[in-house]
C-alpha cells in the first residue's frame, strides 16, 4: 500500500510540465521515503499474512491510515510552502479523509504540483474507502455495517470469486466516472488543470479546489450543475453500481437508502430558496438562487464541502438547516462520511415499531430494511456508533473551547472532521474562512478527528481501548 | 384533578394579606373555571373509569397536562400584567412542567400573588412528575421506563397494597423536603416569602425566581450552597427515598444512577473553576468561584436552572459545558428533566458490548444495570426515545430559525423546553436574559415543547400518530 502511495507520489511531477513542479526535489524525496517505509512494512507483515482474526484486522486496517495519512504529508512539509508539521499533517489527512479542509489560502497562485497532489490523495482516499466498506467494514461488524455485508459480496453467482469481480467493478466504476468528470468539466470551460482537479475530488467528495472561491471562482450555473450530479454519483452507494453493470437493472433506485438521499435534495433546496427569497423581499433570482441552494446542500449532504457563495450568511434559518445537514452523510459504501443515511432510516424503524409496542404491547413486529429482516445485533451495533459519535463531538468540542475557540466554532469544526465534509460554521472556519488561525494544537485534535470519522471511529477507539491489548 | 387545581388557586390569595394580593379577583374567576372544567371532567370520565387500556391512559395522562398549562394561565391572563395569551401560557407551562424559563421580567416589583402562584405551580408540576414517574409511564413503557416499573413497584412486602404505601411515601418526602428547604432558607435569611418560594421552586427543580437576579439576589455563599444542596435532592430518584424511609438503607447511594450523577458533579465543577481560575490569570476568589460554579453547574445538571451569575461570559469552554450539560438532566423518579442519566448509562452499556462482541465475536454477553438484566425490549424504547427526542429538537430549532432568530438563540431555546431547564444560552434567553422578547409563533412552539419534554415525548408523539387514533 506505501508501495503504492510512492508511486502516486510522482504523478504530480509527472504529469505537469517541469516549469510547473517547483517542488519536484520535494516528492521525490517524500516518494522514496514511502518506498522505503512500504518495504520494511511488506517485510514485516509477511509472516502475519495469514491471520486473519479481527484483532489483526483492526490493527491493519487503523495504523495503514494513520500512516498513509503521515506519509502523505511530506511533500507539503518538504516544499517550498511555509507551513509547520500541524498543518502539513492536518492538509494531507485532509486529503485522504477526503474531508477537504484547509489550513492554506492563496490557492489560485500556488504551486501546480501541491494542488494536483491534494486532488490526487483525495481521489486515493475515495477509492480507499469505498474497498474498505466492502472488503473490511462489514465483516469486522463496526457501526451496523453488517447490513451490508451479504448485500455487497453475496450477489454474483456462486462460481464466480466473488470478491475479486467486485473488486475490478468498483475500480472500473470509479475511474470511469473520475473520467467522465473530468472531460466534462473541461468541455464545460474549465482548463484542464482545473477540470482534472475537480473531476477528482468531486467523485472522491473530498471537494479539495484550486482556488479560495471554491467552486465560486468559475461563475457558472452549468458548472455548478455539473458538480452537483457528480457529487451525488460519488455519495451512491458504489457496489450497487457494479450490480447495475453486471445486469441487475434497477436496483439503484429501488434502494431505500437512495430513494431517501434523493428525496432530501428534492425537498430541502427547494423550501430554502423559498425562504431565501422570502426574506430578501422578493429579491432573489430564482433560477441563480435554486442553482445555489441546490449546489451548496448537495455539497453538504454528499459530505464534498465545495463552496459557491458564503451559505452561512443566508439566514438564521439557511444556517440551521446546514448544521443539521452536516450530520447527516451521504449513502453507505460511497466516498462520502456522515453518519450516513442508512443508521437514520435504522433509528426510524426502531421509533416507529415502539410506537406500535406501545399501543399494541403483545404484537409481534419484525423490522425490514430493503426487504432484508434487521436484527437486534445491527440495532445494537447501530447505537453504539451513534453514541460515540456523539461522544467524540462532545470531547473534540470541549477540547476546541478550551483552546478559547468560539462555541460555533468549536462545535462545526468538531462535526466537520467527523463527518468529513471540510469547512465548518460561523466566521473562521466556514465556507468563506479555513482553519488555518486555529492553534497548532487543535489541528492536531482535527487531524485525528477526520481519521477517526473516516474509520467510522469504533475501528479507532477499540484499537485504543485496553481490553483490546489485553489476553 | 382539576378542581384540586381550583383548590390550589385560590392559595395564593388566602396565604398572603390581602394587600399584598390585587390580583384576588383574578385568582377567584380562575378557580372558578377550574372547578367548572373539573366537574364537567369528572362527569365525563366517570364511566371510563375501568377502562385502562394504554390507549386511553395515553390520552388520559397527555390531555391532563394540556389542559392544566391551559387552565394555570388564567391567573396570569385575568390579573393586571400586561401580557398576550402566549405569554400567560407560556408562563404557565413553564411552571407546570417545572421548567422555568420566564418572559416576564421585572420579578423583584411584581404582584406577590403571581409570584407565590408561579412557585406553587411548579411545585404541583413537581410532585405530579413525580407521580406519573411511578404510576403511569413504567407502564406505557415509554423510553426505557419500564426498566423501573419493578424498581419502584415491587420492593415492599407482597401483603401490603403496594401502590398505596409508596404513594403515601412520596407525598411524605416531597413534602418534608419542602418544609425543610423552606424553614433552612429562612433561618438563612430569605425572607418568609422569598425562602416559601424559593423553597418550592428548589425542591421541585423548577428555578422560578421572585427576582430578575435569580439567586443573584441573595448574595450569600451559604444561600447558593444550600440551593445546591436542595436541587440535588429534587433531582435524586423520589422512590428511593421511600425504601429508605421504610428501613432499606443505602439503596440511595448503591444507585449507579446515583452515582453518575454524583461524579458529574464532583468532576465537573472543579474542572470548570480551574479554568475559570487560569483564564482570568489566577484573578478568581477561587472559593467564590468554586460555589458560584458549583451551583450553576448544578443548577444545569439538575435542571432547575437557577443562576447566580451570566455563566454564559464566563469563556468559551463554560459556554461548551453548559450546552452539553443540558442535555443530561437528572435521575429518573424525581422532579429533574433532561434525557436522564440513565439513559447515557444505557447507551455505554451498549457501546461496551459492542466493543467486546467486535473483538470476540462468539463471546456470549449480558447486560447488567443496578443488579437486573436489561432486556433488548428496554434498549430499543430508549433508542426510540432518543431518537424522537433529537428529531424534536431539529423541529423546534429549524422552526425557530424560520422566525430569523440566531443559530444559538434558536438551538439552545429548543433545548431547554425539551430538557425542562428553563434558561438558554446566548444575549437573548441566556441567563441574564428571558424569552419576552421572542415572537408569539415562538411562544405557542415553546410551550408544546415544554410539555412534549415533561411527557417524554414519546407519549405525545403517540397520541398524536394516526395509527394511534385507527382501529
Ligand atoms: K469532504
Ligand atoms: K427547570
Amino acid at each position: 500500500m506505501f508501495i503504492l502511495l510512492s508511486i502516486f507520489m510522482t504523478l504530480p511531477v509527472l504529469l505537469l510540465a517541469s516549469s510547473e513542479a517547483p517542488n519536484a526535489m520535494a516528492f521525490a524525496e517524500s516518494s522514496a521515503i514511502c518506498l522505503g517505509v512500504g518495504v520494511i512494512g511488506v517485510l514485516l507483515t509477511r509472516r502475519h499474512a495469514q491471520e486473519l482474526k479481527p484483532r489483526f484486522m483492526f490493527v491493519l486496517t487503523v495504523s495503514s491510515w494513520f500512516i498513509l495519512a503521515l506519509l502523505s504529508c511530506l511533500p507539503f512539509y518538504l516544499s517550498d510552502l511555509d507551513v509547520t508539521l500541524a498543518d502539513a499533517v492536518f492538509e494531507s489527512t485532509s486529503g485522504i479523509t477526503t474531508t477537504g479542509a484547509t489550513v492554506l489560502s492563496g490557492l489560485d497562485e500556488m504551486d501546480r504540483d501541491l494542488l494536483l497532489w491534494r486532488s490526487i490523495l483525495q481521489w486515493i482516499g475515495g477509492i480507499g474507502i469505498i474497498g474498505m466498506f466492502v472488503a473490511v467494514l462489514p465483516f469486522l461488524r463496526v457501526g451496523g455495517m453488517r447490513l451490508f455485508a451479504t448485500e455487497s459480496s453475496e450477489w454474483t453467482d456462486k462460481a464466480l470469486p466473488r470478491m475479486k469481480t467486485l473488486s475490478r467493478g468498483l475500480l472500473i466504476v470509479y475511474l470511469a466516472f473520475s473520467i467522465i468528470a473530468v472531460t466534462v468539466y473541461w468541455l464545460s470551460g474549465m482548463s484542464l488543470f482545473d477540470a482534472f482537479n475537480h473531476g477528482l475530488t468531486s467523485i472522491a467528495t473530498g471537494g479539495f479546489s484550486t482556488s479560495d472561491l471554491s467552486m465560486g471562482k468559475f461563475d457558472s450555473n452549468l458548472i455548478l450543475l455539473e458538480a452537483t450530479a457528480f457529487m451525488m454519483i460519488g455519495s451512491l452507494p458504489f457496489f450497487l453500481f457494479v450490480r447495475e453493470m453486471y445486469g441487475q437493472h434497477g436496483v439503484l433506485f429501488r434502494d431505500q437508502q437512495v430513494r431517501l438521499f434523493f428525496t432530501i435534495l428534492l425537498v430541502v433546496p427547494a423550501l430554502l430558496t423559498a425562504y431565501r427569497w422570502t426574506i430578501s423581499g422578493g429579491d432573489l433570482d430564482l433560477i441563480d438562487g435554486y442553482v445555489a441552494t441546490l449546489f451548496n446542500v448537495t455539497s453538504i449532504v454528499t459530505t464534498t464541502g465545495y463552496a459557491s457563495d458564503d451559505y452561512s450568511a443566508w439566514g438564521p434559518l439557511a444556517f440551521v438547516v446546514f448544521f443539521f445537514l452536516m450530520f447527516v452523510g451521504g449513502c453507505s459504501g460511497s466516498t462520502a462520511g456522515g453518519m450516513k443515511i442508512f443508521r437514520f432510516q435504522l433509528s426510524l424503524l426502531v421509533l416507529r415499531e415502539q410506537l406500535m409496542r406501545l399501543l399494541h404491547p403483545r404484537a409481534v413486529l419484525t423490522r425490514n430494511y430493503n426487504g432484508r429482516a434487521v436484527s437486534d445485533e445491527i440495532i445494537a451495533s447501530m447505537i453504539a456508533y451513534t453514541f460515540i459519535f456523539l461522544l467524540c463531538l462532545l470531547v473534540i468540542t470541549t477540547a476546541l473551547a478550551a483552546m478559547q475557540l468560539d462555541f460555533i466554532t468549536s462545535l462545526s469544526s468538531a462535526l466537520t472532521v467527523l463527518t468529513n465534509v471540510g469547512p465548518g460554521l460561523g466566521a473562521i472556519v466556514g465556507p468563506a474562512g479555513n482553519f488555518g488561525p486555529l492553534p497548532e494544537a487543535a489541528k492536531w485534535i482535527l487531524s485525528v478527528g477526520m481519521l477517526m470519522g473516516r474509520l467510522e471511529i469504533l475501528s479507532v477507539v477499540i484499537v485504543l481501548s485496553p481490553a483490546f491489548w489485553r489476553g
